[in-house]
């Protein structure tokens, strides 16, 4: 469903304006940039939040525009008695600042909505995730979601799971992370798989990016699909020293795509 | 096959004595402890080890006493060359003392043989391991086995994978792990499943047992068996914020029983 875009991007109250850069006239086409579409994409997800839920709050440039707009109608009052369950530390400390009441899963394992971005979409609604880092937090709260809404520019769209040519992130045990990364590749050598430790400017040069659970990323580019996705799930899984991986299968129950051509929504019950 | 005990427990070349009760008699019959059948199992398994390979050393009451007859024999000169690839650290400590030359999976990814013990065997050769706390580590290490000896007394011996009444140990992410125990236990609801988290006494109380890998361990106690074991480790492994289950499934290759009647060796190609 392709929706009217600009309307829309103005916040349902009026109480944000949009980004137009200065020199827009009313009538010409603005020039949006790629972080106006992620929030208006975040903006659009918002909408779904009512007081009273329990929400899981996503990691990533996209998602932080959703826990702004939260946080913004809360001071408003136009929402109210909300939970927070952060994905990430990153998450967790921009809701503390913004006053958003936090929880957690072990106080709520049930969560009522959950909204992030996600690195890649396939036709089907399947999702990379985790190039941010947050990938096993984010699986956990938003596997137990009623609702999960996916916010992204139309960039992550793609034909099938890795096609971007980017990592398609896997956690792993830091102890011989070495053996594990190539027994990944392996796993995908028909795929023309790489597998590379995700890494981060230390003082002493790069150093192993270490994430939320104190484990390594192993990133994984593949040439080609890697056929059914759940097979190749359960396959990686299944190496000892894999902690979670970054592809999230039918969890997604919406996806809000913002793009030049507008803003799209895509419902999991219409797709499958 | 069972086969005839006593000489066999003497250590083929004669270099150990078995443990025997002080008050034995040589043609009554000798009391032996269950750490004696371990010892008998250990010792049997170790005539499968030759000079030049790379082995597992495994983790526990048992594996312990293969360690230290490895050892033993690297100083009568009886093995040469060996590599160890220690299960946990504290086998890689105890390696270290005994002087066994160590080297770990990223250097070695292929290990000619391991020998460990389990908690569990039944009658495919399917295994419970880690109430020691090492599962992670011992399953990447014999995974990648060409041989893998489970070493075991005959109290180890059940008809199905939790018959024991013990436990079967999952490895989890600290974060949330209330939430994940509730969700294993929810997993084998139909076996009665009680999930609980594995504590040690620290000097404030009870405190989370820490892994090698700083995870927890929530332990698994069934009532009735759980079907399938592969369907079974892949619904545990699907849940976000466990990193790997206790179940050694196809892996070991051969397993010496030592017991009252005498040992026994169980073959992977005479069971399937």
């Amino acid at each position: 469903m392709a929706i009217p875009y600009f309307p829309k991007f103005m916040g349902s109250d009026n109480s944000s304006i949009p980004l137009l850069p200065p020199s827009s006239l009313p009538l010409s086409p603005p020039i949006f940039t790629q972080d106006d579409f992620k929030k208006a994409a975040a903006y659009k997800a918002v909408e779904f939040v009512h007081s009273g839920m329990v929400l899981g709050l996503g990691t990533g440039s996209t998602a932080k525009h959703a826990v702004d707009r939260i946080a913004e109608l809360l001071r408003l009052g136009k929402l109210k008695d909300i939970v927070g369950i952060p994905t990430s530390k990153k998450t967790h400390d921009q809701a503390v600042s913004l006053g958003i009441p936090l929880s957690d899963l072990d106080s709520h394992p049930v969560i009522d909505l959950a909204i992030d971005g996600a690195d890649e979409v396939d036709p089907h609604l399947n999702l990379v995730k985790g190039r941010g880092g947050s990938l096993l937090r984010e699986k956990m709260v938003e596997c137990v979601c009623k609702k999960f809404i996916v916010i992204v520019d139309e960039s992550k769209l793609v034909e099938f799971i890795g096609a971007s040519g980017l990592a398609m992130p896997v956690e792993v045990v830091p102890y011989c992370w070495k053996f594990t990364a190539v027994r990944l590749q392996n796993l995908f050598e028909e795929s023309g798989c790489i597998a590379k430790l995700r890494t981060v400017g230390g003082k002493d040069g790069e150093e192993p990016y270490v994430t939320d659970n104190e484990n390594y990323i192993v990133d994984l580019y593949f040439k080609k699909d890697i056929g059914d996705l759940k097979i190749a799930s359960d396959r990686i899984l299944r190496l000892a020293g894999v902690v979670e991986h970054g592809m999230f299968l039918d969890m997604a129950t919406t996806v809000i795509i913002a793009g030049e051509s507008g803003m799209t929504i895509k419902n999991k019950e219409l797709e499958q």
